[in-house]
């Protein structure tokens, strides 16, 4: 069945194939008269890759944005946009062995069950990394869209491994700092550290997990919608569709579980004349609905499934037992990739709650 | 905007408010020919009220189903399935009081900006934990279509603040426990003292979180559609439409992005001339595919947001800060009320996806 | 699969049988602060049925609305309204004899397939003029919506078997008139000689069809979603859902495809600094958007399958022939009773857009 | 708001404009497995011009598919199809001294509200018959999906102007001559006639309307769902899609309105052990159920907007009347070249409601 769109308004549907012509997005729903441009999403598509960086792939995609419709003369017309980036640097070679061998910790025997053996299954086809490529050029144009409404989305890598960046770091300094490290790590002295247990993983022929802390500021109180559309149902969907997501929590999140609701509670306070709350554990949602502070997550990655080690696991034809190394270009991270990423999905969610919430379109209008 | 619907062949929609006529669900899109009786419903509706005990608050509803459509000699007919449960005990005294002094932890101030002040305020209307009630009757029609396809929901307190049941609890363990006490759980032991942390915490005047496990058996791989509609994605959007939900995490969690990648995978296996795995770290979803192995997730939720010490908050209306102490009637703990709600929600997700990919309907066929 | 639901933004999802317990409706997405009293629904409500007229079915039906929901304080809250009829006056005894006997142009034998014998065949359950009580009940509530914004939806019985109204009838008389002659007809001449041909047809154990013609002013020019979502794509859909509808036409209609451009393009000009058109033959659409003109379109309604003549049909069991008369109690034309449910179904459809294109929503706001 | 996808299971997004880079379109859901080739989808576009005809336009498009994803190894994925024609002839010249004079008869006034100015102006952007392509390409699709189940869907020209194809011709008669002839009309006789009313309109610098006749063999009695997804809601909603289309109806449609129930229904028998029907004046549609007999509609399209003729019309800037004489290319008579696009439309709805019942799925599992 289908299910490569989300979105109410802001419709996004992503399609194309890791090792195929192109990975491509069709947003349908953005308002017209929106400026736009292709050197906009190319700027955001060129912060997914740390360039340069040992801590990449050495698969080198330019990823060049190809905008085929919905901007003419520099603006959004309010006919769907359709942008592709086409594959370049495909090696599909090393997925002709393991064919018939599912990778552990990648989805390729459920995807063959699924797909009943037709799956392309080179580099996960659909079900790859890659695929955020879409959702970064999506990203782009929600971003844009935000803009207009005081709206920003600030993700940075929290922690890789056992390294965590510092708790009281500001959004000042994330916005800083975050991609003038390969790690995309507002914590400069982190970011080194992060670097370092990244390259000791992929030195050992293995991966490494972490987490990313997404922050949104200048959402007014009461955005979302009772009950299954509400703001973190929303955006929790979202983010579990980005690949290796394996948990998501807001404010507190799994600590508040172990709280007494007098730890808990926001007390409330005027400030300056406005609602405000003296502390921010619910992470800007109460009931499903923005509560007026910033909106703060978390987002879990597992370690990049793909390691150079011998493996475990199955000749699906045969049924027997096989040993597996995995020999693709791979990244022993995923988290610096994934901040960009988790700012495009967290971006696509509150464009399309600005957009039915009416808070964009009355700029528009 | 529209939010009130889950799903996209079993789609469930709710009505109703805390302190109106009745909680109300429709179910359309369920198979005809389904055996459905009032007194089904009626066994998992039970369920949700630890009746007797001192942990739930003194509201004493009877909680009676009322079918209203959809049933016709003991069937379902493939029309939509209409249920209510009539307000019976109802008391919206308290709130009258609180009517412009919003709750540290509740949605009050953002539902009244949401709704401009015309939201059913007492009891938080829609936005209340009694509106869980309509999830159970939903839920209660999905087990039963889940029945015919051997996928089995179970879930049971994991946590209460600082109390864990056993790691090695099994499943067994769970199914024949966890209705046997108040606090839900499925080890016995864990379960008195979870209950002494949430009677002490209401002797206190307080309340505490806790987190919820839901294990999820017979889902045969390759259930879930990309990218969006993933599996992780279509239950973390539904858990997360549950009041007081915080953090959703599916296997290791959140503990994965602490791990290497030769940790993490969960190594392949044929055993009886299955496709299997070592360990289940991945908690059964694979690229937002279930992998074969049983689906496992923990919720965590926060302490509950009433609670009978005093508390700082503003008067809207003058906007001056002012002392709060919250008189209603409220559980001191929501999580063994949720352990029903969590297998329902993950019900109705699962019968969408069984009737989705055709597993129930070929049966029914 | 579920079909229940219409709407994107106003989402109205029905339930209940002919001969169940009642016809209900939940209205999803109705913003907040809208006056909304049962007596309004009710005024609705009661201008469906010509009572004292012998061109009705002897089916007496109180049809009292009852709000289970959404209301507080005499206005909408933003939570989902439900509202029901309670069925009364119900007679399944004929339908016993037909359990096994499909009847001539109805869904009898269709159904049987689709729900395998499970379907509520008393009255043919969902499949019945009866759900158009939950059409009105949702057409009153996107009625007062309308009424914020200038739109106003005006339908009357065009033709009845040969008889038709006047060409050159204005809004104002059908206004006027409609609601005072049982047939719904705004020309009162001819709504006699159609309450002849109604009778007629009945003494001779027979029905009659006709067209409802519905014609909306005061909607802004651009109202409409490209392409699967245009104005008048949104209307058919709608219009096709009521039962007996076998064609749908805007303006001209079918008579368009007998014309050249030249005879059948409208003309514009600026009258008053407003552009408009020197005729109406599009029906007020162009290109899937409001024109600005008014929006006319003609639904024709079949004759009521059930007559009181013998029928030639199969007894499903033996299947072997039979002959078949039908005993229960019918309206021998729909039309009547059809008028104000083209209404609603259009007034739903335009609240829809309505909201969707921001027009309702600044109001409110 | 986004409105450019059609369906549930087999969902059909489009994109593109008639003056910009392609037309292209996304095909979310298609089953995995399906044989499908460029060649396949080719051969349906090339049905679509009847090239060499004096009565199409001469802007010659190579009209070449281009498959970018879903496609591997000669089948489908299970991933979305993307498809797109790169548009090759464009001038864009004409479009230009017309920026701003609504053309009579075209959505120019309306988009220019809609758009606020930004909308694609050039050949109607979006709003385009080019757009068609896209519909041809996913129609491809669906009719190889629908292959597989027997089910066939025929559309020919019924009339163009007052030139009607015999009453009597039969579905074999259509198959067989329909693509041999310019204006794609089963009777050859008629055929001629109509060709000659097409040239004989562009010969006075006008246009000329017509019909479109669909008929659809194979679909089981019980397809459709209630009430607002039955089969001719979607069938309608999915042919008001196409630009020029002011009319539909199934069956007797609009002359059922002056028939007695007598004469209207169908009568039931039995023929070969088989429920079947005497007469087929439902058009094969009951109840929105499919009836077991053949689906037949007629289509109603408008005579094309764009004719040499001077017309009146009013220049938005100075808002004084001007006069307009329209130079672009275009043809006389749409209805040929909608003869293929209905057939696509009809099989995209039809391939969603047979992987909606389970009819496709259970072939391919």
């Amino acid at each position: 069945m289908a299910g490569n769109s989300l979105g109410k308004e802001f419709v996004v549907t992503i399609f194309g194939e890791s090792h195929g012509r192109c990975i491509g997005v069709v947003i349908d729903g953005c308002p017209a008269g929106l400026e736009l441009s292709k050197a906009e999403v190319q700027r955001d598509m060129d912060r997914r890759i740390p360039r340069g960086s040992e801590i990449v792939s050495s698969r080198i995609e330019k990823d060049e944005v190809d905008v085929l419709s919905g901007v003419f003369q520099g603006h959004t017309t309010g006919a769907p946009i359709a942008m592709v980036v086409w594959n370049m640097d495909v090696d599909s070679r090393p997925y002709e062995l393991l064919k018939d061998i599912p990778r552990p910790g990648h989805a390729d025997y459920p995807a063959k069950i699924r797909y009943q053996g037709f799956n392309d299954y080179r580099g996960g086809g659909l079900l790859s990394g890659r695929t955020t490529v879409a959702f970064v050029m999506a990203g782009a144009v929600a971003n844009r869209l935000l803009q207009r409404t005081g709206i920003e989305v600030l993700a940075h890598s929290h922690s890789i491994g056992d390294v965590f960046s510092r708790t009281d770091l500001t959004s000042d300094e994330i916005r800083r700092n975050v991609y003038s490290n390969p790690v995309r790590c507002g914590d400069h002295q982190a970011a080194s550290s992060m670097e370092q247990a990244i390259l000791s993983a992929a030195n050992e022929g293995d991966s490494i997990g972490g987490t990313v802390k997404v922050i949104v500021s200048g959402v007014p109180p009461g955005i979302g919608d009772p009950v299954f559309s509400s703001l973190d149902s929303e955006l929790s969907r979202a983010l579990f569709s980005i690949p290796a997501v394996k948990g998501v929590e807001f404010g507190a999140g799994f600590d508040a579980a172990r709280l007494k609701g007098s730890q808990n509670n926001d007390l409330i306070e005027v400030r300056k004349g406005e609602v405000t709350y003296l502390t921010n554990r619910a992470g800007g949602v109460l009931g499903g609905l923005s509560s007026g502070a910033e909106i703060v997550a978390h987002v879990a990655f597992k370690p990049t499934p793909s390691i150079q080690k011998t493996q475990r696991s199955v000749n699906l034809r045969s049924m027997e037992h096989t040993e597996l190394r995995i020999t693709g270009r791979h990244d022993p991270c995923v988290v610096p990739k994934a901040v960009p990423v988790v700012e495009a999905m967290v971006a696509i969610v509150l464009a399309d709650f600005a957009l039915r919430s009416k808070i964009i379109s009355t700029i528009f209008r």
